[in-house]
C-alpha cells in the first residue's frame, strides 16, 4: 500500500492504520518524496555518516512559489499539515530522530484571503529534537523567485547544507550583475526524479521483500507535529508532541 | 561618547543614559560595528529601497569559531547579552523596527563548563517584529569552519542574503571535491574594515554635527531583546518585549 | 540516418555523403549530444538573443576524467578528431558561424604511452571565426577531479557562461574548508539527459518532417577543424580552413 | 630603487639597467601589483605546494572596463606592452618559470578608434612555458561587468582557480533571477590591498636587507614576452622569446 502524505489530519485514524498494519507483514509506504531528492539524501548521508558530528542546529527553509487556491487552502487541513508536514518528515530524516516539542510563530502576511480562510501562509518552527539538536523551519506560500527547498545541519564538526537546483548553470555577467537561473519553479520541476526513486523504492520493497523506507510510523510522527504546531500557534506557547493524542 | 556594546546589564542603567543624555546635544554613539560590515550594508540597503518589498522573514546566522574561556562566559551577562546581542541589533537594522516579542529555544551542546556556569552556547531565537516581520537567529558559540556571519531577507517581491567572507576566491578541484577557503577566522578578520568605517562615522558626526548612526536608544533595545531572550528562555514561553522594565 | 561523430576522419568520404543525400530530401542527423545539453543550450540561447550583443571570445573548457585505452588511441584518429571533435561543434554552435583558421599548441604530458603512440592528450587551440570572434578551448585527456566541461561568451553586452554539473548542491564546511561535490563523473552522467533530447529532436524530425538540428555539413565543419589542427599542430602555424581538402 | 612596469619597451635599455645594477648591491622591484593580490597569491602557493602536481595548462583572463583615451593608447606602447604584460608577469608567477613561445591572435572589435591608432583590443595569446605547461592569456579592453582577473592552473593532480572580487556578498533572488555584484570596477578597487603589500615587500626588503620579490629580470621577461606577442601578430605565426634581443 502507497499512501500519500498526510494519512490523515485525524491522529486516531492515523492509529487505526497502525493498529490494522501491525502484523500483516503488509508493506505500507508514506508518500513523503523529498527523502529521494538528491540534495537532501547527500545531506543525510553526510550528516549519518558523521561528517558533521553531533547534530546541534537543522535548518529547513521550505518555501512555494504561489500560494493554492482558496478553494484548496479552505480543506487543506492548514499549512502545517498539508504544507510544512513535508519539513518535518524531513527534520526527522535528518536529525534521525523524532521531535518532542514545538513552538510555532506564524502570520497571514502573503495574501488576507488566506487569512479569511482561517489560515496562515507564513511560518518559523522551532522544534527540539530527542537528540538535544534544536531544528527550525522557515515556511511561506510565496517566493516570487521560485520553490526554495534549502536544507542545513549544523554539528561538533561541521555544517553540511544543500541549496536550490535550477534549470541550467549559465550565468550572465552585465551592466546590471551577475545573474544565474531561477530555482526550478515547483515540485513537478524540482522532484521529478525523485517521485521516480520514491515509487522504485516501493516496488523494490514489495519485489525484494525489504522493508518500506517509510512506513506508517513516519506518517504519524509529522501529522503529530502539525498538530502541535497548529496547538502552539493557537495557544501561544511551546507544545510537547506528547500532549497530542 | 562612543560606548562599546551593550551600555549595561540593567535596563534601568541604560535608561538613566537615556536620561542624562537628553537634550544636551551630546554625540552618543553605541558600538554595533556589524552595521558597518559591507555585506550587512548591502542586504540593508536592499530592503531599504524596496527591493525585496514588504519584509516577511529575516534569518541570521551567527556563529564564533571558538567559546570564550569560562572565566569570561561567567561575567559575560550570558550569551543572549554578550554574543547574541549584536543579531538583536542586525534584526533591528534590517528590519527598520523594533521587536515586540521573543522566544528563546537553547541549550548547551558546545561545552558542558559553559552550562556548569549557568550559560547556554546553542541557541534559536525567534522575534516578532513591529511591522509584521518574523525574525530568526540562531546562535552557536563553536563553529569548527570559523566565523559564520550571514543575513538573510524575505519579502513579498524577493529575497536578498549575504554569504560569508574568506581569505581569497581561491578554489581546488581534486579527487577529494571542489574545496573553496573557510570564512574568515573571527571578528577582528571579519570586521577589521567595519571598524574602521564605525569610528569614521562618529568622527563624521562630531565634525560634520551629524546624527551618530548608532544613538543610545539603539543600545538600549539589544538589551531589551537580550533580557526578554533570557527571560524567556527560563519560563519557556515566549516574553513581550514591554515585560522587561 | 542518425550518424554518430565524426562521420568519417576523411574529408573526401564525408563530402561523398553530402552528395549522396543531395537532394534526397532523407533526415540526417549526425551525433553531437552536447548541443542538447541544459547548460550549453543556455549559454547559446543567451547568446542567440543578443544577451551578451557581439561575441568577441568564445572559451572552452573540455577535460575527460581519464584517458582512453592505449589501444582505443591508436585507432582514434588522434584526439582532435575523437575528443576535441565536440567542442568545434560547440565553437560552431555557440559563434552561430564556422571557423577560417586554427591554431594548435598541445603535448604529451598526461601519459606517455599515448605520445608513443603518437597522439597528444593536452592542448590549447585558438579559432579564428568568421564572425570576427576569437575562440579558445583547452583539453586535457585527463582531470582527476572529474569531467570539466565548461563554456564561455564574452562580447560586447556582457558574458555568459556555465560551468560543470555535480551529484548534488549539496557543500561541507570544516576545518578543512568548504567543499562541493565533484562534477558529474564522465559523459554518460553528464550528458545523460542530452542524449535523450537528442534522440528525441532526430525522432521528432522523422516524425514531423522538420529538418534535423544537425546535418551533414555539421558533421563536415567539426573535421575540417581537426584536420586543421593536426595540420598546424605538425607545421607549428596557424592553418587556414580552407586548406584542407 | 622601485621601478613601474615596464622598465622600458626597448629591451636594449632594459638590459642596460640589469647591466647598471649588477654587483651594486642596489634593491631594485619591479611594479608588478597584482603578485600581491590575496586570490593569485593563493593561486600561487596551491601551485608551488604541490597541491595541483605537475601544471599542463595555465589560464589567465584579464579584462579591463573600459579602454583608455586614444591619447593615451598611441603611446601606450600597445596592448601587449601596457596591459597584457600583467598577465605575462602572472603567467611566470604561476608556472614558476619564463616562457619560451608566444602565439597572438589579436583583433580590433572593442572600438574602431583603437584600430585606427594601430593598436588591438581583443586578443588570445599561447604561451609554450620552460616546464612543460600551456598557458592561454584572454584579453578585452572591455568588459561592461567590470574588471575580470580570473586565473586557472590545471595540473596532474587537480586545479586551483580564482574568480573575481565584488562589492559584497549580497545576493538578490527575484523574479529576474538570482544576481549577485558585478567584479570591482577596475584596478583600484581591486588591487588597492595589494599595492599596499608590494609596497609594505619594497620597504621590508630595504629594511631587513632582503632581495625584493620581484627584481630587473622580472621586469625584462614581460617585456620580452610582449615583444614577442608583437612580432607573433605582425608575422602570423609562434614567435620564439629567443628571437627577441
Amino acid at each position: 500500500m502507497f499512501c500519500e502524505k498526510p494519512i490523515d489530519h485525524d491522529v486516531s485514524r492515523i492509529k487505526e492504520v497502525l493498529a490494522a498494519l501491525e502484523g500483516t507483514g503488509l508493506k505500507y509506504q508514506v508518500g513523503f518524496n523529498r527523502r529521494f531528492d538528491h540534495n537532501f539524501e547527500a545531506v543525510q548521508r553526510a550528516v549519518a555518516s558523521g561528517k558533521v558530528g553531533t547534530s546541534q542546529i537543522i535548518k529547513i527553509t521550505s518555501r512555494d512559489p504561489e500560494p493554492p487556491g482558496i478553494d484548496y487552502v479552505k480543506v487543506s487541513g492548514g499549512m502545517f499539515l498539508d504544507m510544512t508536514i513535508h519539513d518535518f518528515d524531513m527534520v526527522r530524516f535528518l536529525a534521525g530522530c523524532n521531535a518532542t516539542e514545538v513552538y510555532a510563530q506564524a502570520a497571514n502576511l502573503v495574501d488576507p484571503a488566506i487569512g479569511e480562510a482561517g489560515d496562515v501562509d507564513t511560518a518559523v518552527i522551532t522544534l527540539q529534537m530527542e537528540n538535544g539538536a534544536i531544528a527550525v523551519i522557515d515556511n511561506s506560500r510565496k517566493a516570487v523567485y521560485g520553490y526554495d527547498q534549502r536544507a542545513e545541519v549544523f554539528g561538533s564538526k561541521g555544517m553540511v547544507s544543500a541549496s536550490n537546483d535550477s534549470a541550467s548553470s549559465a550565468v550572465i555577467s552585465n551592466e546590471d550583475g551577475v545573474t544565474a537561473e531561477k530555482p526550478l519553479h515547483f515540485f513537478l520541476e524540482r522532484y521529478m526524479d525523485a517521485y521516480g526513486k520514491e515509487i522504485a523504492a516501493f516496488v523494490d520493497a514489495i519485489v525484494n521483500d525489504k522493508e518500506t523506507p517509510l512506513n506508517a510510523e513516519d506518517g504519524l510522527q509529522p501529522a503529530l507535529m502539525g498538530l502541535a504546531a497548529q496547538k502552539s500557534l493557537q495557544e501561544h506557547r511551546p507544545v510537547q508532541i506528547s500532549e497530542i493524542q
